[in-house]
């Protein structure tokens, strides 16, 4: 089983990078692609972001051996329906959704019969929108990809070998354990992030202009992760609850000992564990997984 | 009045780049230092951190018209006390700590009857060392100076202008608002960042090398802040007590409404916050406070 055509349904900045890649990658395998939104499906032709962009869902999928949901979470069963009646017969649908239990639960629901593996490339940047995507975005970062129970083995084969030729490493792993590692690698950091930026902006003592003027001090970096997209977001929080909820009881409990830690004046807790970060950084470089610049190579002034 | 030539105590990150940018920028300005380990002011020597880096700390101070400390805050009054004696009479004694009220009390009982100007350059990055300073370290980032009552308006002129001449913006504010104003700009987004880099890293469900894989989602961005020197971040937290615990229970507050939201399933609450904090992330990048780059302008694979 290989994958010789792909349908791309939602051409936002992973629709669009998936499509972008499968073009500088894997130039054999064929494109077409679909957004709901008129304005967004021309944009994409302009930037050919896929082979052709159609006038309708139905006639994308029509003749795809993988079909890829690129729209957020809760919107998935919707764009599954729409899709279930075109779909050929051995196409494999597949996602890019950052929940994977909610998903497979809806992508099943809609689509009974069909051979679904959902999958979670683990990338993306603040940008949203069918000028954000880019050919690199997935080279050198995890897709793990989520088999049902009792998936075919070359359909997960054959999907797992497309997001290599993407460039990714693949990982296959259960859905409720995606869940729980994604809840504390991306959405407790997206979810604090959004706080604190919301807490900062809605402060009487300290005015927005201060906050953003002395954002260098390390404010700055959380902007850029609460810059995401409102609808993505929203929709995972609502459809990976109940790791999102463990989680952040788990640090909510650290930040009580370190308010305690600071209150009490106990200077050895907080450097124990100042030090013990420092390590996790490493180990995130030295992986491949973030830029060794300082300060993630900004820009300074000259 | 005006400053023809600064002493540097402690050649780490700042103090380095501070040298740096004066051979750089303003090179009729000569430069002495020290720093209490011998390594540390061989290695500042071999990178010509500064014009002279002097044996002792007397030696370094003894002609200059301004001496800049550069230790962490909670080392301020001991490096104080150690210069006192050699200081010329017309000396101002500034510092570039990130909490500004206990720096101006520990300097102020440290050398009584000396020209004590305060001062915090907002920037810096994860690094620390000799090795780690950069001349353009300071450009387009904000000086924020906080005289004492009754200081000598010609002295903060003149430190003024030192900070503009390394390509700093500079403000002058109360130290009690500076502390405020600074503990949510960066001492509650480090907090944060080590807490749930912590958090993280002693999970039982989830492995470390889970976490460290998975990093793209958002948490590799928390790393980098965790990554801080411990001992000055040790330092902030021990000195800017009060407005740290306050920002903090306004935090855990915003964290808790959201937490309810998540539980309840109220989107609506979610997709406003984040909604309003993209706002924020443009008004940065406007004032020149961050790369506009996509994520920060990282690096992607090819």
């Amino acid at each position: 089983m290989r994958v010789r055509s792909v349908a791309i349904i939602g051409l936002g900045l992973l629709g669009g990078s998936i499509g972008l890649a499968v073009k500088a990658r894997a130039p054999g395998i064929t494109t077409r692609g679909w957004d709901r939104d008129p304005s967004v499906r021309e944009r994409a032709a302009a930037r050919g972001l896929v082979g052709e962009v159609c006038e309708t869902a139905e006639v994308a999928v029509a003749e795809a051996d993988l079909v890829i949901l690129c729209v957020p979470v809760g919107a998935m069963g919707d764009a599954a329906r729409a899709i279930a009646p075109a779909l050929a017969p051995h196409a494999i649908v597949s996602d890019v959704g950052s929940s994977k239990e909610a998903v497979a639960k809806a992508l099943a629901e809609a689509l009974p019969g069909v051979c679904v593996i959902p999958a979670h490339p683990v990338a993306g940047t603040e940008q949203s929108g069918p000028e954000a995507g880019f050919a690199t975005l997935f080279a050198g970062r995890w897709c793990i990809i989520t088999p049902p129970e009792g998936a075919n083995p070359g359909a997960v084969q054959a999907l797992a070998d497309f997001w290599a030729q993407l460039g990714s490493r693949v990982e296959i792993m259960d859905a409720a354990h995606h869940d729980l590692v994604l809840a504390v690698t991306s959405h407790i950091p997206h979810l604090i992030a959004y706080t604190i930026v919301g807490t900062a902006s809605d402060l009487e003592d300290v005015t927005q202009s201060e906050v953003i003027k002395y954002s260098a001090g390390g404010f700055r970096d959380f902007t850029r992760i609460a810059a995401s997209d409102p609808v993505m977001w929203r929709d995972v929080f609502l459809t990976n609850k109940g790791a999102v909820l463990e989680m952040l009881g788990r640090f909510t409990e650290d930040l009580t000992a370190l308010q305690r830690a600071i209150r009490s004046g106990n200077g050895d807790t907080l450097f124990d564990l100042f030090t013990r970060t420092r390590a996790i950084r490493r180990a995130v470089i030295e992986q491949g997984q973030d830029d060794e610049r300082p300060d993630f190579g900004r820009e300074h002034g000259t």
